[in-house]
């Protein structure tokens, strides 16, 4: 693809196949091999069983995206594909429900199966997420037992698809403010729901444009002149024969949007219409005929985000989803670039294949690398998620960490896969811009990923907010040394998101924390890139906390401009704290890869990974003290070596991930390049064989110049 | 948008209006106003009729982007509105044809008016593209006065809509390569134009799927036995009355891509087909009816770029089309930014308009200030062309001046585009996501512009080659020393892409350059951006060339060694002397700015995109001992103050790109926002006035609490 001009020529190219990979040896020695297959199963992951059957599911041509349709045509298409899953045999899409309404009562293993659903369509990922991972949930998370008896069945047999309208026009990360209000009336027994202005209308919801018969909706609770704040109601919406908006409800389509164009998300608005006092989903709040109130939380302001914590699923499988469509993207461009030839710059008889220039390796081996740490620290949330959700650790503790770990790794994922997929689009040239060869149209599609389910960089200041606020709880503790406070950013990484034990022999290295630079020659030493990357985060926190501080007394002028002042560098705070979860995650995973040559190829990829985090913020680490300007601009060289030594591995990496051609779905991943090349060699070859090749003028004139006398 | 959780309130917000932006004042002194009217007038720049009736013709519902058609239908329509730009009584696509045959002979007007049709819809800008600025200008630049007179009415009326086929399948950046072949034959004096095989299909054609009756098509000139390399044809494709192929042609439809749908890309091969003598475009190589071939080019080298040099003006015009489209999606991002708010910071009963973000203001801000940057050094860019084309300085010098400007800035400013639309569509949440508020449709549609009329990292090699050859000769000559280097940077800058006086009154600071260090302090002095700036360039440059000049004397498998190990440095030498021709034009530019408040805002605005660059760029800095430590610590804290100075000015700096809602087009920079809180906030002051407000639950338990003994 890129050459120096005057290397070029304007003579075919006749390249010979590249050399397999496997066969390869750097430095002398002999090369490692991946395990591609026994890589790929490790990969499954806890819950094999489900996701190998969704991959079944993704690869059969029923779940695919039609590229073709309408708006109108592909959301009929997605809930005929999501009548499918109920048929499927293994109700898949009921795993989380109780068993005692035919669900599994498998909350992890039911979203690695659920998230892999991007890979058909994410227009069904998404559509399906609405009817059973928010509208479902709501009932079941928010809901008593009767409630959940009585209204999961519809929502989960799809009789009823329904809407979960929480978000309004006017107010979409801050819940707490939303304006639509749930008016308790005692003499009937009913609440009054109603959409007091227009930007109180609920918008932006899935299924409300056209399918939805019912809604969970979000209102604030007003009984006996007292606002409890928000709480979910269980509201019919359309009449299930005409399809009518019920007396009271109406709304609009939201539209065309610029993806999940089979999502018919829509906007709903309520005048004076009554609940009956049984559909206030009563689990966190309900209300006795009189109209008292009444909650097995106290604190309105636990009680809220006790109530939000408990849809956090929808968070855990965005992250999900968003490192499956990063593979994708990567595999395409990864097979392609290891395909692609273009320009001559070493032989002028055979053309360049792209991996095999420097900038095309740097474009695409980091991001597979960064793949496997969010794939690995994907693998630690859903364990969180499930030890929360199946109750056998469910702490506030262990909900807060949850919670936390969640945003941190959606925040960041969902933006690494549209910064990924663009990078990949480009990579691939003009082919990367037709549909046929899916970048474009996974990037268009997962775009939303970014604001919804929390905004990013809402979700990035909880955790900065909870970063700072753990950092003030624990200098109250004993430890207040430098290398107290990275032991403890180290050991929160490791309880938040790990809970295993890999982590804490790298404890000993962290005792020296602040002295890095002394260190910083053994990149390759993963208490090295440990002790970087845990002592950024913890020397940001702890500088953003001391600035704050004098805001906890300060008047509230004072106190925003100080917050202020510190916002850019708490979400970048919050950042390297999920660059550090995923680093350390894939540092653990590796104990637990045995082939010891995938081993050795996989600790380069980490490698990579810390070393180019290290790379991005080296202004940081300059400024700070934390490397010496020689040792820094070793890193750069040692990353450029590392992408060479991973370059013959690039398509073992990508192949790993277990997606077949049923999945990635991409002429230009098929092969078919290096089929049009070697058509192309053929035809040359002949030609010089007959001896009927035209020479090049350039030929002749080269000739003629060392003719002249 | 962004608060720390424990702020929020979960009372409705009664927001006051905004305080006028003008009435502010900074640090006690008066505020200075930014004259919107006059800077929007001065900003159409040399052609301001060119521009003012091609803004007239965007605004006009005719020409809009329909995003409810079908591929098909849109197609169709934006043939229709090629046909009405040709109607059009002032006939400003046929700006740049020859006056003869109805022309204005006027290049750089021709391009300010053409790049604004990227406002209407993208693909009306790209198809119109095809047709008068690829298919009819390789008739104009490669044809002969006898072709064009023949050919060109045709094109220029749209009764021969036509195709550019340049492109394979198996080649896009490497054009040298192509396996089209045109073998000539003296007993017919017809050249034989065929397709060898699968890989050199033309492909990415625009106007070929459907329209085209006829193409320009590239192909190896043989004859006599020798090929004498790419030249271009002038074939008829399809019967226009039947629309069906000619025989021999053949071709098949490139689909769906992720955007520019209304373009109808195709492929196109060629079995045999007879193409007579005289539709060689035969400017720079004939061929006699004997087949001597003859060239007023001797080199084929310099020949072969001088004919693809002609089509230079798609990237100056893609440069122009991406900084408008850039335009918009900040127009809209920063009116709703103005105007939505989210969260109570301050006042618990008044939400903080987004712009009152740090990160707000961090996502839009700078970016604002790149675009005025962009602008104007896409102004230099236009004269520079109007220059060449015009034949006023037509030297070759000026026109690879010209090749490595244009290079330079539409390979920047088209990546620059995308991640703009990127972040001003997350900037506007859930709302960016909609059509209705047109950010991602622009997104979809500029995609391909990062890798169409030359990739990206292919034009970005060619700026770098040129910087490093420059340097090379100017290295024979007489400046060795360090400030001799720097000052020939900035002379190269000044003279390609500014060729005005402006800047060389900055001479005497660049003497002291190496020394940067002691006048960093002065970080709003333009001599010291400039210096850090263009050091940074100088010395890129010269690692890069001190790296590479073993490679001249080397084998290959040495030379593309090295190459390889600096080809990652070499881009972004390029990069940065993109960034040091914006950061110059814009300091140029405002020389020119004679409203003093217009100039001091601006000024700061300049100031924002040097020193974001600086700080984009700190480790090197930092590294190369450019910047101490501690002054580099400076260069956020003053960036962040000037964004915030800048913040009430935030949307008269883009109402004076002159964009009106006719332009914008989006549902969310209508005022809409604002309207609905008005709404809002009356509705809570009655309650409150009516005494009904519902208390809420946290207050009583405030007020409790307080009571209890």
């Amino acid at each position: 693809m890129t050459t120096m001009p005057d290397q070029r020529s304007d003579r075919p190219a006749t390249a010979h196949e590249a050399v397999p990979a496997t066969d390869l040896t750097t430095s002398g020695k002999p090369a490692p091999r991946v395990d591609v297959p026994g890589l790929a199963d490790h990969l499954l992951g806890r819950w094999p069983d489900h996701r190998r059957r969704a991959r079944e599911r993704t690869g059969d041509p029923a779940f695919w995206k039609d590229e073709s349709l309408s708006m109108a045509e592909h959301r009929e298409r997605v809930l005929a594909q999501m009548r499918l899953l109920v048929d499927d045999e293994h109700k898949q899409v009921w795993s989380a429900f109780p068993e005692r309404l035919g669900g599994g009562d498998t909350h992890g293993a039911n979203l690695a199966g659920f998230e892999e659903l991007v890979v058909a369509d994410p227009s069904l990922q998404i559509k399906a997420g609405v009817q059973w991972g928010l509208f479902g949930a709501a009932i079941l998370h928010l809901g008593t037992a009767e409630q959940q008896d009585r209204l999961l069945p519809g929502a989960m047999d799809l009789s009823v698809p329904g809407a979960f309208a929480m978000t309004e026009t006017g107010h979409g990360s801050d819940v707490a403010s939303i304006g639509t209000t749930a008016t308790y009336d005692p003499a009937t027994e009913e609440f009054v729901l109603h959409t007091p202005f227009r930007a109180a209308w609920k918008d932006y919801l899935g299924n409300a444009a056209v399918h939805a018969t019912a809604a969970t909706v979000f209102a604030q609770l007003i009984t006996q002149g007292v606002n409890h704040g928000v709480h979910c109601f269980y509201v019919p919406i359309r009449d299930p024969q005409t399809m009518e908006f019920l007396p009271g409800v109406g709304g609009e389509d939201d539209g065309l949007k610029g993806g999940l164009r089979g999502v018919d998300n829509g906007r709903l608005y309520f005048d004076h219409v009554r609940v009956p006092r049984a559909d206030l989903l009563a689990r966190y709040g309900s209300v006795a005929p009189d109209g008292a109130y009444s909650s097995p939380i106290d604190s309105p302001g636990r009680r809220f985000f006790t109530m939000l914590g408990s849809l956090v699923q929808g968070r855990v499988s965005l992250d999900g989803a968003a490192i499956a469509a990063s593979k994708l993207g990567l595999a395409i461009a990864t097979r392609y670039g290891a395909e692609r030839r273009q320009f001559t710059t070493v032989s002028p008889v055979e053309e360049t294949v792209l991996l095999d220039y420097a900038t095309h390796r740097r474009r695409l081996i980091p991001r597979i690398a960064e793949v496997y740490a969010a794939h690995f620290s994907h693998d630690r949330l859903l364990d969180l998620f499930d030890d929360v959700f199946s109750g056998a650790k469910d702490t506030p503790e262990q909900r807060e960490d949850l919670e936390t770990t969640a945003a941190a790794l959606k925040a960041t994922s969902t933006r690494f896969a549209l910064d990924t997929l663009q990078e990949c689009r480009e990579a691939c040239g003009g082919a990367g811009f037709l549909t046929e060869n899916r970048i474009t149209s996974l990037h268009a599609d997962l775009d939303v990923y970014a604001t919804f389910e929390g905004d990013n960089t809402v979700l990035l200041q909880l955790v900065a907010k909870r970063l700072v606020s753990d950092y003030g709880k624990h200098l109250a503790g004993a430890t207040k040394t430098p290398a107290g406070v990275a032991r403890f950013v180290v050991d929160q990484a490791a309880d938040a998101a790990l809970h295993r034990t890999g982590l804490r022999r790298f404890g000993q290295a962290i005792a020296d924390v602040g002295d890095a630079r002394r260190a910083a020659g053994h990149l390759r030493d993963p208490e090295t890139q440990q002790e970087l990357l845990a002592d950024r985060v913890a020397e940001m926190v702890e500088q953003a906390a001391l600035a704050l501080r004098p805001a906890a007394k300060a008047d509230p002028e004072t106190a925003a401009r100080l917050f202020d002042e510190n916002q850019v560098a708490l979400l970048e705070a919050a950042r390297a704290h999920a660059d550090l979860l995923r680093w350390s995650a894939f540092t653990e995973a590796l104990e637990e890869i045995d082939d010891p040559g995938t081993r050795r190829v996989l600790t380069w990829v980490r490698d990579v990974y810390g070393l180019t985090l290290i790379e991005r913020n080296m202004a940081w680490y300059l400024l700070n003290g934390r490397l010496s300007g020689q040792r820094a601009r070793t890193v750069t060289t040692y990353v450029d070596r590392l992408l060479q030594r991973l370059r013959p591995y690039a398509v073992d990496l990508v192949d790993a991930w277990g997606y077949g051609q049923d999945h990635l779905r991409a002429a230009i991943a098929t092969g078919a390049e290096a089929e049009r090349q070697a058509e192309a060699r053929a035809y040359y070859a002949q030609q010089r064989a007959s001896g009927n090749a035209p020479v090049t003028e350039k030929a002749l004139r080269r000739t003629a110049t060392r003719l002249r006398p």
